[in-house]
């Protein structure tokens, strides 16, 4: 290490370089506290200085040293300790009481290891989490999905363990605190609607619900990762379908119909989608993270780390963005402010930094929703064919995979992190690969029937004859993102589960094949999901469908096909998953998953403008699983209909062996 | 006329009564502005003097006179003086302009005449209403039920015509409104939410809303009729299933649980199920129009004309509930604000007026929705079999007729009116009958077309050799309020007609059939009824069940199967419409009606509690409409087996002949 540093310094030295180590070092600190792969080099166009190959060695293995002394160092607090400092902080803040959720600046789903303070402070690290810490007692909130982890990561003799919606945080905290409790926040980590109801709550109570000015957590957290660090880079017009100016002019028409003057945008998806960027900060999801204004005239201030900003971009960005860096933004907002400009912001998932940033000085506010999000939701034409072709080379991995699964599934050697990583090599092969989607969920038996189930080598588990297998996994391209669920059996899973399987199938297809008018909306068409269940008395507890980004989030909005009510319309362009499932508890999961396009429908008889799905996921279901007597005429048809077109699909572009086992596997059933 | 004044004023003379001819008249204008009866002499008791058969002889011709005599007096001025007196009015009030909403106090469905002030100023009678009068300008606005009858009703020398939702008068208001603009609006008429929007609206122009303390219609509007006055009777206990007492403590508990020491309560539906009365205040709905609170401690205070409380109903009313005239409900609520009482107010059924009230007077508000309101809907034991005998006998009725309908359709002498006639005057011969639940829809051809059609002596249709006729109906008995609908072919109307009619009929099976999930809403369940109309681009463009009252309103909330997102779950107990449709313009009108209750479900495989419908309707659906190649064998059987229970359960009820004709009619279909 010493050594590497020497070395680079020299360099730095010969080169006549204005660059210290120190500012190398706070790079790769950033590169590794992102999801770069080690051997992505594209970070060096950070440093600016001329890179000769023995440089470049150098500071790659800079990078792999720095890795390994961090790794070595972890500072090892008790809970104990960290609840005292957390305390004294707290004392010192003039607060006696702490709300903390698990979130970032940007309410994002993949949180970056600097903003895990929920997981430092308490040891927990589910993805939903919510601390409330008073000055003699404290509790961490979680949901259904964690109840057993979070018992073994937290110590309770300083954290009560409660469940989010039964016990939420804001009935926890009504109970403990007393007039003129003064309750701290940071104003960064919660949206303004989120703080509403503590607000009311804690002013019922004689309470003060306080803006703190810096996160409590980072005064304590001695080694805190740094924040991530990866360039920035154009997404290219052959992937996005449009100009960024085009999508700026769009959204600013909306701006302008509501007499907005500018839009403050925190979501990174959103604003990848808005300048036709991606970038590597945070795992699964290829996004910088980034603050934008949007003005009105079209013009965008765009606030992140500079340093991401390297020349690759600098010229696709064009005149119209300005960079600055994350701190300017408060000044940037005083000059639309002094300008009487309205700004609108999201209360829903804006910081609520921004809307107390604005009143305090008197600002003209505008509330409205993110106005990306409904346009991003819209494929073009060109996104659509990134996403249908990442779907082919998708579905031939996918084949690939279920062959070798075939091949080797009754050999007793299989286990669930293995069977997982099998699939990752196939589509890890394709050129555009990128990622995964989101981590695969791969559950054999019992372990399937745990909706959120992530395998780890703890709970992994050989695959056993007469188990069920379900596996729901997805992949980054850089021309769409997938997202697939199948359930596999291992010789004879039993009459009861072929029964289940066949009703998820069958609404499965219900669902997709549906007609319905335009307007309609995805919790309208929920129910064909789940009424073959229902009719036995059983349901799935989780969503039917959610939006799917464009290389961009697994999970995106405004669309869903859930219980929830919903106002938003289901409109061409949009994707969306359809993935009903059935689970019995410490026995076996099903999910049946494929992505699907909603784009409208021509019918002879229609006497207004209907709307349908096109599914774009290429894979067979398990005729072995398939109880053919309880299903209709229609049913039957479509799932022949469907193999039939897994097999023209991929069937040309399989390696023979695969491609004679897919034409045995997808033979029609009667 | 002056004869009986003469009479009547001697018998007072006689009796040495207090009582004198202005208040008798006073009392006698409120009845006929009443849905009392001319034959129904209850309205005697609020007369207190001693009754002899001469005295009531010439009090209840006096009450015809009086008919006679204000029929007669009929003032008809031109809009033009209305609007200019209104405009007159406005000046001296100092306001720029008016926002008027066909409304009473009481947010109704039904208006006493009193309240028809839309219609006065306007001529426009339709059930919705709104206008927006300024200094230069005015609007009235309805939906799209109304588009023709307005242009014919409304003279647009003096007013625009307007779109409610396509041009909303926000907007139109918007447009033309300019800095310093007062507009005023009378606080009893909206809802707290429905003004904030026009506030902000108005607000964003400079302009300011301004409550006014008289409505300025009731300034300028000679010969306005009387309040309705008709007496508040109890709704017994082998009705209404539950005494009062019992309701207000399970309301109160809910009180209880927010901290909030007293309701308001401006439903009369929520009044008379809380207090076990009814009236006949309004037409279609057995309501006594009236105000109350509700103290946590149980004690009621109730705001009416004090002349409606007669001595049958004080015994009744108890102890708990102290009468008050609608004035002084202001003293009652300050006494609340003196004692910092919580008041729980409903920003979306309160009149804003109580909202202003409190906040002017530093009180502190509650917001939440009417307490009773979930509570009514779950029907107890008693009402559900006061419900099922209710609709037996309307079945009963409905059959005669149906039976009636078959021997005379094909004579070419039916017609709308007629055919409707002859239905009430079946239903009126049950002694339980007191009115009919809406004024019922009988639509022939293409009237039938027309969702809302309320047929006059202008559209009245002669029914003709290949029509669909449509009739959609219902009554008030004591123990239940029914709501059917049932579409008749007099010939043969076609395939096209037929394919409609069956897929309209799966539509209701589908919802009629469906097990469901504790939790589920209507709008989970809505698509079930669409879903068959959906596959040939069809659909119908109203909901497909609205909640019914017990000998109470026959649509009420909260719970609804409806598109419109909700979030009210279906529970035992709720009883809900079932009535899916089909409309082809200018040509027929298809829909099929059921009441159904919601219960508790067995199913052997459930692994949660169930939910599924009871279908209480009882009457034959046409066989000779059925495509039964359309039908899958379960609705095949649903179909057979339904008619089966309406033999079954009709059949000993009906004379011979109506009998043996039910029989062919619903022989079993293959």
């Amino acid at each position: 290490m010493d050594n590497l540093k020497r070395n680079i310094e020299s360099f730095l030295q010969d080169a006549n370089s204005s660059l210290t180590l120190e500012e190398i070092l706070s790079v790769i600190d950033g590169v590794n506290a992102s999801s770069l792969a080690l051997n992505d080099t594209s970070w060096l166009n950070m440093l600016s200085i001329e890179k000769t190959p023995p440089l470049e060695l150098n500071l790659l293995n800079l990078r792999r040293a720095r890795i390994i002394e961090i790794e070595g160092s972890d500072n090892v607090e008790t809970s104990k300790t960290k609840v005292d400092k957390l305390r004294t902080i707290l004392r010192e803040m003039n607060v006696n009481g702490l709300i903390l959720p698990r979130a970032d600046e940007h309410q994002g789903e993949y949180l970056p290891s600097s903003a895990e303070r929920l997981s430092w402070l308490t040891g927990f690290n589910g993805s939903a989490g919510f601390v409330v810490a008073l000055e003699d007692s404290a509790a961490v909130f979680t949901d259904g999905r964690y109840t057993l982890q979070i018992l073994q990561q937290v110590d309770q003799n300083h954290f009560d363990i409660e469940h989010i919606t039964e016990n939420p945080p804001i009935k926890w905290l009504e109970k403990r605190i007393s007039k003129g409790d003064r309750i701290g926040f940071d104003p960064w980590l919660h949206s303004a609607d989120a703080l509403r109801q503590f607000e009311s709550s804690i002013e019922s109570k004689g309470g003060k619900l306080v803006a703190l000015d810096a996160n409590p957590i980072d005064q304590i957290w001695k080694d805190r990762p740094s924040a991530p660090l990866s360039p920035i880079v154009p997404h290219h017009l052959s992937y996005s379908g449009k100009p960024s100016a085009e999508k700026r002019k769009v959204v600013c028409e909306v701006l302008r119909q509501n007499r907005e003057g500018a839009v403050i945008l925190t979501s990174p998806e959103s604003i990848a989608w808005l300048l036709n960027i991606r970038g590597a900060d945070v795992s699964r999801t290829p996004l910088p993270l980034s603050f934008a204004i949007l003005n009105e005239n079209e013009h965008v201030s765009l606030f992140t780390d500079i340093r991401k900003v390297t020349n690759l971009v600098t010229t696709h960005l064009g005149n119209e963005v300005s960079i600055f860096p994350f701190n300017d933004i408060g000044q940037q907002i005083d000059s639309l402010v002094n300008r009487d400009i309205k700004i609108r912001i999201d209360p829903k998932s804006n910081p609520a930094w921004f809307e107390r940033y604005i009143d305090t000085n008197k600002g003209i506010v505008s509330y409205g929703e993110d106005p990306v999000l409904a346009l991003k939701a819209i494929k073009n034409s060109i996104e659509l064919t990134g996403t249908r072709n990442a779907h082919v080379r998708d579905g031939v991995a996918f084949a690939r995979f279920l062959h070798w699964f075939e091949e080797n599934k009754s050999l007793g050697q299989l286990d669930e992190i293995g069977v997982a990583n099998q699939l990752k090599s196939y589509r890890e092969e394709d050129p555009l690969y990128k990622d995964q989607s989101f981590d695969a969920i791969s559950g054999s038996g019992p372990n399937g029937a745990i909706v959120h189930y992530r395998v780890s080598p703890a709970t992994n588990r050989i695959l056993r004859k007469g188990d069920l297998y379900l596996i729901d996994s997805g992949a980054q391209y850089l021309d769409g993102t997938t997202d697939i669920t199948r359930t596999l059996a291992i010789g004879d899973p039993g009459d009861e589960a072929r029964d289940r399987f066949t009703r998820v199938l069958k609404g499965h297809i219900g669902l997709a094949t549906q007609k319905f008018p335009k307007g309609t909306t995805g919790s309208q068409i929920d129910v064909l999901a789940r009424a073959p269940l229902w009719s036995i008395g059983a349901d799935f507890d989780h969503g039917t469908g959610h939006g799917v980004g464009s290389y961009l989030g697994v999970h995106e909005g405004p669309q869903r096909i859930s219980k929830t009510p919903s106002s938003v319309a289901l409109q061409p362009g949009m994707i969306i998953s359809n993935e009903p499932g059935y689970y019995k508890k410490s026995s076996y999961g099903i999910r049946l998953e494929n992505l699907v396009v909603v784009q409208a429908v021509n019918l002879e008889s229609a006497d207004r403008e209907m709307l349908g799905f096109e599914t774009i996921t290429f894979a067979p279901f398990d005729n072995t699983m398939i109880d053919a007597s309880l299903l209709t005429h229609l049913e039957v048809e479509w799932i022949n209909s469907y193999h039939a077109s897994v097999r023209q699909t991929l069937g040309p572009l399989l390696p023979p062996e695969v491609a004679s086992w897919l034409e045995k596997a997808t033979m029609k059933i009667q």
